[in-house]
């Protein structure tokens, strides 16, 4: 067993407080990870305040740790001392379902353990990524390119996985027009992501706020939802529509601006169901669909991406104690786009 | 010119009558059909009622037409006098937008023009198939083979290629798992359709009062839907569901029967908005879809499988003075499963 410092939270909505926790000793086929920044996911606020119930506290959120590896397993094969690397939202599967064995291990039939707010295959709960070190294995750890820093790459391990999945499985691809819902910490890079994979990209936001800011990321239009002639003069006009936001939206609306066999693709859950007439679907033979962040496969073939086509998101580097007043300023929009916390200062 | 005895509505929920319309002079195109069967729709009623509102009084409803070519005009190639044909739900499109040239005219971009209730493009209104006689542009009648009789053709054209074209979109073949909820009009063609297209095909239906019927047809397994057990047992089973009931669902809960990567097709709209939880989306990659008939040439494709499998409707055949009682008794669900009006007894 080896100590972690960590950020806990006690129970619902407590703040944070600094504590240690025991990670397990290495096993065959483990990796000793030191966690160099963990970017904050707004999933970690929803388990953090026990908004999607089952919360198991204490609770030590993250999901988006980038980091070097600091020792191995004997077992251990892919990674060595000094290796940068990255774990996601999930650390174990069964590995013998067809979904594991595809490499969508997202879908495993057993259940996937998740990083944190989790109860592992051995009966003790997970911890995840406000920590400074954790143990994984090694089937669930991502190499991190060396074009990438650590700090722009922690976010990938959600919020880039969550975009860059979907945009995969729906061929995004050069003449498809694409439209991203939302300008946050999974709609900014879903922009590079679609521009990368040749699609004509328009962002949907609410204001014109971040007209410049999407346009420089790669979007090649930009429309204010506030204002209903967007929803009139863009009728028919998408393949796909990337919804990264969360709130409850005017669904029927949306599906308007699909042309046939057009997808509306949600990669955020509103805690309230969402409302659509089936008219909306059959004239035009359209899709509602979600989308659950991506395989290990497939999170390493999103790092190598980013790095190919030099794709980041922005980033704010806080320090440990900054995180209450982080989840705070996400739930007020308050970031652009996502925050990292340096695990250095914990 | 020609007079046709027709079935006519003179405003919303009024009582049929028996009176005579004007069908057009045959245009070089045009074939002149005897129509011997029309089946009864569903939107039939919902049209003749103007409960999707738009309707356009008198009305001749009717889209389910079997029948004798009599008369062709001087360029028509495909058909001669003494074939046997039929028209379904569409008369015309624009022929030129990506949807007409790859044969879905249902989505012709000018848009289709519908066999009843619709202006055709020379401004003047269509009548359907409750009449002994209409002309039609040859590239919207379709062959009925000889393994087909008239009568039970009929409902193949619109109730037919509503069921058959879902499943060959949604690639429904051996290995598949298939789900119909309800065995109506639809459904109990849908599992003929399902099963020769080599699925494994459950039927989910209110009661078990339809069960020997449904296996009869082809289906593997029956469930009803009144039972709640049903839900669990069955739970991420399918890999397809078609929806053929037009009431509201409990979406969620039919959405938890598809394995990932399921759909749940719709091809019968509620008349309110379905809800649906994002989660119930998200967590196995699931689709909410609808569909709209289908092509031309899919429905020839339809009617020539249909002759092949040996795949027909189960039909009442009435004369013409009882299409209101045969509307009430559909809305009862007193139909097994297909009205069908003798045109010989207008």
């Amino acid at each position: 067993m080896c100590k972690a410092h960590v950020l806990s939270v006690a129970s619902a909505k407590a703040p944070f407080e600094k504590t240690t926790i025991e990670r397990r000793n290495l096993r065959p086929d483990d990796v000793l990870i030191d966690i160099k920044y963990c970017g904050i996911c707004h999933s970690d606020i929803h388990n953090a305040y026990d908004e999607w119930g089952g919360g198991m506290f204490p609770m030590v959120p993250g999901h988006e740790m980038a980091g070097v590896v600091t020792a191995v397993g004997p077992e251990v094969t892919k990674f060595g001392v000094g290796d940068h690397v990255g774990a996601g939202c999930f650390v174990d599967s069964c590995g013998l379902c067809e979904y594991c064995l595809s490499g969508e291990e997202q879908f495993c039939t057993k259940g996937v353990i998740n990083s944190y707010n989790s109860l592992d295959y051995d009966g003790n709960p997970t911890y995840g990524g406000y920590s400074q070190k954790i143990v994984v294995r090694e089937d669930f750890v991502v190499r991190i390119p060396d074009a990438l820093e650590l700090d722009v790459a922690s976010p990938l391990l959600c919020a880039g996985i969550t975009t860059y999945s979907p945009l995969k499985h729906w061929n995004v691809s050069p003449g498809k027009k694409v439209a991203i819902v939302g300008l946050g910490g999974l709609g900014h890079l879903a922009v590079q992501y679609a521009h990368a994979l040749g699609a004509e990209v328009t962002v949907l936001s609410q204001s014109l706020n971040k007209k410049d800011e999407a346009l420089s990321l790669g979007a090649d239009h930009y429309f204010a939802t506030s204002d209903p002639a967007t929803f009139s003069e863009l009728t028919g006009r998408f393949d796909l529509i990337l919804n990264t936001v969360s709130a409850n939206l005017d669904v029927n609306a949306y599906l308007s601006l699909l042309r046939v066999d057009g997808t509306l693709v949600n990669v955020g859950a509103p805690g309230q169901p969402d409302k659509y007439h089936v008219f909306s679907l059959i004239m035009k033979r359209r899709s509602i669909a979600g989308s659950l962040v991506g395989g290990i496969r497939e999170t390493q073939e999103m790092l190598d991406f980013s790095a190919q086509h030099g794709i980041a998101p922005k980033i704010e580097v806080i320090c440990a104690d900054q995180v209450d007043e982080a989840f705070e300023r996400i739930l007020r929009s308050d970031v652009r786009y996502r925050f990292v916390i340096d695990m250095s200062t914990l």
